[in-house]
């Protein structure tokens, strides 16, 4: 059968029509969908600039611009697999444990078949439930994260809950597979050595954005090839992993990051891994301007759909 | 039958969820809806600024705020009659007279049962093909225009249908009650006086903005109430009537206009009108600040939608 | 002892060195301070949009430009008492009772000898801690409250404390001299008709924003004074319940308020009154322009401090 | 002669072009003028917010929208007497002194025969020299000073030339007639009480924003009128006399203040004062937004345009 | 004879005077110009967020910043040959072929002589009638484009002409000496594989983002000079070619873009090639911030008009 | 004894307590300072955007989201050695001569012990007085220079001391170890020729944003470190040698620029110099967009902080 794709941008102008994701249809519109997106607003767990929690509607506002062919890796993405806006999770905001709560079980719902899930963020704080859920399907999960920062740290203010912490809970909870984990394009001061002792503790490998300089968008992507393999992979994109030339409209902005186009050409060149979900979170609209955050966004999300898309159409 | 209202906002916080107008349902999810709401994604008939084809999509993000109880009509709208988003007529940006057939025709099915209907702009010229539908269904209109600007001009390099022009194309083309039109709001420089002696010789009565702030707006309601009487009401709205201080993201500002809470006013007065339509245009996005304009045009549209079913609880 | 006052502005620019509020001293570099000013960098109670963390720092920056002499009330207010800026109250962002009994203990403190305290938010959970420690100080506090909406839910997503909800708490401790609470300034749609009457019951009286502008600010202030008399006065003004265009940097914005000019013109008039305490909150920078909505903040506190001021100077 | 007129907007839109004031005619394009504007980017003289150097091309480009027929005054401005644009004055930015010879010299050759001189700030320092050009020409002038402030301080810094002292220094030279001298608009705090006794002791009279508040825009142009009289009047209008709201784009903002309608009422209701010369000055657009404040200043301009061009059609 | 050059920045402030390219004379101050700059505000072509009708003016406005000598190029590019500024064409907002006709007519009028010329957007829809008024001139031209987007669509909406057709267009009328065209800088999402396809079969040859992040700027310039060798060359730059972070205020923005830097290298190594004409389009002021987006414009601009010169100096 | 630190951010938030740089101790909380950071609020020496009399202020509440331990240099910087924040420096802003004295003086008496001192502008201006305190400590001084511009002009307007001047000035007075003088960074066009000849008789070897582009930030410090050697060192950073994508805050903005990662990169390299001074200059907050630039300049200082310390833990 073949899927539904997006509203015919030639008949119906790219800047009308609701914004579902690249216009795609709603959940409630298909059968079921084989790749599934997501939002979850939601930013209680932010430590510095908060406003993440518009980010889902900013994102699929920048969306509208997404086309459905994928030249670079050659793939009708919406021809292939049905994918599907599913809306958002309603996260209460005057409670963090109970959004997490929400949030894993919404997410374990969207996943029940054999869909691949794609979140929109919201903080970083939701990709420990998102990882629950991943690891309730999959079993252990190889976590790639981009992002300035770690995000391993253990509480802040007491609370084990944030958007500073997510990883250190997963590892700590078993959702990981270690051996297969790591950071990409972590830069900026630190608390201390002890974060990268800590960090490292958990068994991560990281490379910072300096080593992604260095080495060239290709080889990074070949290392995370290497250390994921054939595990069910999880990629969790901090949108401030960019620069905040690329991606002013965040929370803790950190100067000499990556640029958009050095992040999606690492993205492009995994494919033929197993992602089986993803998120992009972090995208703050209040502080962006022109859409050039959440345009950057969206296209990181199409090019994780592609990703899964590919992988399907191999047999995954 | 209890009317379907909008999302809950104590369960699922405001900012989250799909942007339909209020957070109302859309017309799909209810059997039909007695005031019907819809988007036209249109500005190739402005002069200056452009950039309202985003109006649509700003008012509904802004719509957001909004609440179902009007205290200032001790009336809880939602509950009283079914209001529903019917999404955006899709209109070519690259025909104008093309367009305007296709709002036409698309107005003209959305009335075609008892229902009202409120259009979100979009620029001014998408008033005369919704006058034409009007006008098919409820014969010669009383029309009420808030406006910094007359809009009846005669032509633009040569163009019929600007934004400039719709209400002369509409009272030549016969669908106006004369002797019930209204301009409120006009100021600021005009081509030549010639401008007013023609826009008097097509029936219309002026209340410049210097008047409102004489007479205050009480008076000016009640000077509209005289004028209209019984007649079938359609009231537009045209966010220049506001000074740019309250409506900066629009296409022709002019300084010294009224400010949100005197047009509110004068509207909220015209309780017992029998309006049949309305639109509030010229909303563009790119010249707002922190949803300025778009919320001012909600709380417009909000209370147009009051005004009707206000009218429709009498029993009209 | 002569007060010690702002930094001199004709031999130091008002654009350098530290921004305490209006260039006043730190509270460790004056032996003791009859008015207080002291912030509150907290946001986690809201409801739309986030920010007004970073409210303390926006007010403090623009309050630059404020200068000693007030020639409205014809007071130099920082020669007449002792001001003096206590910096930030920490506040935990993960845990909103905590972070009320920090406020709470932190305000007591403040004002254990006879010092009057001006608070800037933060969001508006912040007056509920502030009222208890007024309430241990004074006993029942008349509270005359500014702002476009009650205040007065009752639970959000099950969370009793959030800015939607601090007037409701107070009643139902015991803070508040109802026969003397008011609110000023509020307007715009509500959950329901219950909304007013469960407030009424609550013991406040209502002046809304057309009411305001029918009777205009000397009578407002009149009333303010007949209904709070010698009672100790508490004065929380969120900075929605001026109109968007005034105070642009807000997190729930509604249409149709008050101009600062009417805001300032109110306060100035309740001159004799017994001020002991104030805040101003809900200033949300990432959402402001030009500094507008923190100007309009910084003179409300201005005027404030004023009242205070004049109260002391005349033996109070 | 017939003058000539702005380029048409019926056939050449209004955004392309040269941006003269009001798209007019070079002074190079007409024989003479009878009516010029001109142009001084300078702001060397500003305390707080800089910018104003920008400001004349700001002003320039938001009066495009600008129209010939002043319906309020019932006057087609351009066709009754000939208005030019003249340029830029150029002012050196490092030598404040140099400059203010440089504007005096050059406006003292435009008014050289009979034309009457309107400038675009800039910032207030070059209203000295403007004054010394039109008390070389006309005798004593008296000043109608629109203004948050007053600006007859002093000394700022040991410099006497600066946005803060222009009057004084006019008041000294002997070139104001003293008796017909008005502040409009002043508020805000000040350095003392002295400021008002010294402001007294130069002649001024002093109508605050709350008494235009309360008597309103007619009442203050009848005191106006009164005070002025025959003589020759120079009028300067600080931008900030408005509120932020209605112009953001400033260097000194001041909450509280007039809106741009009471302005623009003000000063067309002086209609018959022999206005020689006038300015707009302060706007500041790096801190506009969306043009506001540049089209309030255009507006103002052309209303000033207005008043010499009907004393000029009187037979003045 | 010397040429005349910009005004002089050591005596006339940068920010002071007409905005004219680079503040070079206009084309009326002139005797003639080898090369002339002209403006089309024109954006009746555009699909997605308008606004280009006011690139012109911003990017007159941020040349004010160039300076005469290029040191990249070692050449004092003002006093080589003349350089004049023509003003805008007048193009109708409401006709797009209508508005063609008037380019194309006034484009062959510009060039009749020996002159070059350089046209500031406006969208990419006039890049049609300037590649027709080329082809009258100097027969089939070599067209080097650089964009994000192909512009080889067949219709949108059922037009023929708008910003994504030009080039398909300019294949159908014979105006390209297709062996010598190609794009520069393409990248993101397409309609479909055919997109590319068409594209190829219109002769184009493709050098994406991706490679020229691979090969490096200089690789790309030597396979351009390759292919156009010695024809008369057409030169036609969307800003959207740059990332979205060098190049916000565009119109169809998309992520992973290259840098100005890179863009600039490129065509400062293109030294020798005859290039005839160029255009620089797609610059939407409203979406840009700081001039960002202005700025690069002007320098690509400066960069296009240095290759003429160093062409002509060279006695082409 | 140890070093007292910054505030801790896991118990009081970053965004709450004044904004010290990096939130280190003010200068009065310590007994001494091994490194001092003081601010210069100074703008008047700009020749066209002004507006870096706010980049001390900005600079600083950017630097509220720097950590203690720099991961890139293996060294928490603030437990090393005493850092502390010594505020701001008055400088007249209508004197520049007096202005630099006052500098100068000041400068030179926070580093009459051993201290180190990293100023925050300003414009480049005060760099003058800085390198005149720097000499008369440390005789003739190696000056790397990161800029867009040369900055070696010798008059502007016929003022000897602007931000375009002072290295001249430098050169001049013989403050400079001229064999070790560098610009990195120079890019865009000049007033001619001359400019480039006349920097080169003053000593100062140039490395082009073009150079650092070919051969890498790594073999930029290589050279560097063999020109500098072991002289006392002063490096002085002028935010616009970043491409304005990167720091748009900025006065004289120059496309093609250095992203913020090559900036780092290089002056991480440079570990072991003698770094006895250094400033960042030019940031202009009202230009800037979601602290992008000002977050950019408080890396840079944290990189010199760091030189700084790296050097006196090793015993300089």
């Amino acid at each position: 059968m073949t899927p539904i794709g997006p509203t015919d941008s030639l008949t119906q102008p790219r800047y009308s029509g609701a914004a579902t994701f690249a216009r795609l249809p709603r959940i409630d519109e298909v059968a079921d969908a084989e790749i599934k997106i997501v939002g979850v607003p939601f930013d209680s767990g932010v430590t510095y600039r908060p406003g993440a929690r518009f980010g889902p509607s900013a994102i699929r506002q920048a969306s509208r611009l997404l086309r459905p062919y994928n030249p670079a890796q050659k793939i009708d993405v919406f021809q292939t697999v049905q994918v599907a806006d599913c809306g958002d999770i309603s996260a209460n905001p005057f409670n963090i444990e109970e959004a997490i709560e929400a949030v894993s079980n919404h997410a374990s719902q969207l996943i029940a078949g054999n869909s691949r899930l794609i979140t929109l963020g919201g903080d970083h704080t939701i990709s420990l439930p998102l990882l629950r859920a991943m690891h309730a399907r999959h079993g252990r999960i190889a976590l790639v994260h981009f992002d300035a920062h770690l995000d391993t740290w253990n509480t802040y203010f007491g609370a084990p809950y944030t958007h500073g912490t997510p990883f250190r809970r997963a590892f700590e909870e078993g959702l990981l597979a270690e051996e297969s984990c790591m950071h990409i394009g972590i830069r900026g001061p630190l608390y201390g050595s002890s974060d990268l002792v800590e960090d490292a503790g958990l068994g991560f490998q990281v490379i910072t954005t300096d080593m992604v300089a260095e080495m060239g968008p290709k080889e990074v992507a070949a290392q995370i090839i290497r250390r994921v393999g054939n595990s069910p992979l999880y990629l969790s994109l901090d949108i401030d992993v960019m620069d905040p030339a690329f991606a002013p409209g965040t929370g803790t902005p950190e100067a000499g990051g990556l640029s958009s186009r050095e992040v999606l050409t690492i993205i492009r060149a995994l494919s033929g891994l197993d992602l089986v979900g993803g998120d992009v979170v972090e995208v703050s609209p209040a502080y962006d301007h022109a859409e050039v955050t959440s345009v950057a966004a969206s296209h990181v999300v199409y090019e994780l759909i592609t990703l899964m898309a590919i992988k399907m159409a191999n047999g995954s």
